[in-house]
């Protein structure tokens, strides 16, 4: 793929100009991109209304284009998420750890760029400028494929940032769009070992599923989210219903909303009627086990398919446990390892299920919605990792970086 | 491949039980190991005998014999690493971070085991028993596919810890040698991600190019290391002398060697020779550039390919530079990202060699010959890392863990 391989070249070389570049100067740039994506509002609007006339007549339905679709508030909302990116510390050049040896040897880690970062990701333009933002302030080069119906929208939005890299000397390849939006292009993108440091898909199941499986580029995996609220036998019920219906209808389309709803038998008859209840008040669709639809006159039975799903919607699986033995298995058994949570008053009850279930954010009496850079006090996020390498939970700056042992040395050789 | 989804299974299902042990019961498990170890020294040493009487009558060379063979001193050496592993700081369960966030949410990260590591590595036996001992230390069960030549050998060092394993009640599966030593079992073993967290592949560079190449589980790299020693013109002689003899010949066929040598033409005259006639004391062929072979007679002309080349041997390629940003640039073009080194006396070529040398231990006025978990205080190191994600340099104990987040509330929901 010739484009590709141009890219990367590119890409390589304005790498080392970049990560030599300090935390003023990155932040100048980064201030300037939000300036002008204010100033450049009405042609970003235009170009995002060209995609979406286009995805109209393609037959794009309801969410994609909710995704796809800018507004002026949007772009301001954007612009002001890079002005804090501005306000939080720059991780580069940070020494930690550094210690002397007994052989007099100073060995310390410094925080350095991961060099090229790839992202493959679908209809949502906001990532192209998230994404940049975040990489510029890292000292890190982006390669950015995003998804062929926000071409026009990601092309208006990057060439803000070569625009503000040019105004400033610096090379404009730092943000660079892969033209070719095909499906070879993607997959010769996974395959650019010699170019990228990491690659992230971000996106649905299908994406990412598809990336882990093709890509020998390292990648981190984001995103899919099958979440759990298990609700104790020692549960405070009243906490029980406010975190089940707040994780569950507070944002149904993203990752860190509940999909499964898990009880304690002890606890169902009492529990479950006002669960039921309350989630029906949202419109919420409950699939449930036999004894959750005993209990829940607008229960349908789940079957076996509903304990793995996202479905990203107003809808829930619901199942009785006859133990937290049993909930936990059940978690780990089907979960995706994105963010699970148990309510209960019960010490142990809670110590068991912080240690035993496996997942990147295990949460005790609270909404599993919190999983987010944001909430967590990064500031930002480039995505939500579900494995278990290099990074776990949400991504922060730190996140997009790795280090290197510095040595300082007066002569020393080994014995 | 039916025996390694069943070892798979068996190690997830062990991996449930091993992360939850303390580390006074993980250390019983090496203590006994290391004594078992010392005691069953006879009945390794003829399952050795056996590899080795195969090996020679498959006609197998010098350096892999030399890998491959056991000895009494040599098992006594792997049951005191056991004992050192033993000492060190259990880093699992450790909550880092923990911040209390406004809404009154306390978020910490609290270091877990990866869960279950494969190591597909050669003919080195000791790698069974430093990868077991390692996992065990970091709560990890590991699955460990060794090479055909060593197979008995393999076979008798992880009925040791298995046999340890049982008599302390504990799943002797958290320790599996993979029985089927074919190719297919190697490539089987790449795209086994419902059961590996991480693959780390130990041995050659076409090993490792394999691995990284096929593996759908996330891979570390490891090893290859075309190190180079840059002796600068603000050099001191007498220290460069010393360290270019020391990186070359400590220890050759290591990967931490050197492999190349950097001049600055301002002092070749006077260094060059000294450098050539130390090299020639000890036997080392010099592969040079024009300039190197004018002032170095027994240097032999260097090709293309030898500014590349990890010769693992007494071999060294060498060149004459213009000027610190040639060396950079060279090393940036032709390393393997593994240990550089700078011979300065001047601060700011010290600091510029630092901060521009993309690599994972960059080193001033020493050896190369340092980058191993040993010297740098970790104790212990299941590989040195020349990637960027996760593990970058020497990978000791913190390296084979991850972290998960964990969240106190008391009935937060997300507004």
């Amino acid at each position: 793929m010739k484009e590709l391989i141009e890219i990367g070249k590119r890409a390589k070389e304005a790498s080392k100009e970049l990560a030599h570049q300090n935390t003023n100067q990155k932040n100048k740039v980064l201030q300037m991109v939000a300036d002008l994506l204010e100033q450049s509002a009405p042609a970003i609007l235009e170009a995002n209304a060209a995609d979406l006339k286009q995805g109209e007549a393609l037959g794009l339905k309801g969410a994609i284009v909710e995704r796809l679709s800018l507004s002026k508030e949007k772009i301001k909302g954007i612009a002001e998420g890079l002005r804090e990116i501005v306000q939080l510390e720059d991780p580069i050049g940070e020494i930690e750890e550094m210690k002397k040896r007994p052989n007099g040897l100073m060995i310390g880690k410094k925080r350095v760029p991961l060099g090229v970062v790839g992202v493959i990701y679908e209809s949502r333009p906001n990532v192209t400028a998230d994404v940049a933002a975040l990489c510029i302030k890292t000292g890190n080069v982006c390669v950015l494929r995003g998804g062929k119906e926000a071409f026009r929208s990601n092309n208006a939005l990057v060439e803000i940032f070569q625009n503000a890299l040019i105004e400033f000397g610096l090379d404009p390849h730092i943000v660079q769009l892969v033209q070719d939006t095909s499906r070879e292009s993607a997959v010769a993108m996974m395959k650019l070992n010699e170019y990228l440091d990491i690659l992230i898909p971000r996106g649905g199941a299908g994406l990412i599923q598809a990336v882990v499986q093709n890509s020998t580029v390292p990648v981190i995996e984001t995103g899919v989210g099958n979440c759990h609220v298990y609700v104790d036998e020692a549960a405070d019920l009243e906490k029980a219903v406010a975190i089940v219906y707040n994780a569950k209808t507070h944002r149904p389309g993203v990752c860190n909303a509940a999909e499964s709803l898990l009880i304690h038998e002890k606890v169902a008859g009492e529990a479950l009627p006002s669960i039921g209840f309350s989630l029906k008040m949202g419109e919420v669709e409950i699939r449930g086990d036999q004894h959750t639809c005993d209990l829940v006159p607008e229960a349908i039975p789940a079957t076996e398919e509903d304990w793995s799903a996202e479905y990203l919607d107003l809808v829930i699986s619901s199942k009785v446990v006859g133990s937290l033995e049993e909930a936990v298995d059940h978690i780990n058994k089907y979960g995706s390892k994105h963010s699970e949570s148990i309510v209960t008053e019960n010490y142990s009850h809670a110590q068991y299920f912080l240690d035993r279930v496996d997942a990147a954010a295990v949460y005790v009496n609270a909404s599993t919605r919190f999983t987010d850079g944001f909430e967590f006090g990064y500031g930002a996020e480039i995505g939500i990792s579900t494995q278990k390498l290099h990074a776990r939970g949400p991504m922060g700056l730190k996140e997009l970086t790795t280090n290197k042992y510095i040595i300082y040395g007066s002569g020393q050789i080994r014995e």
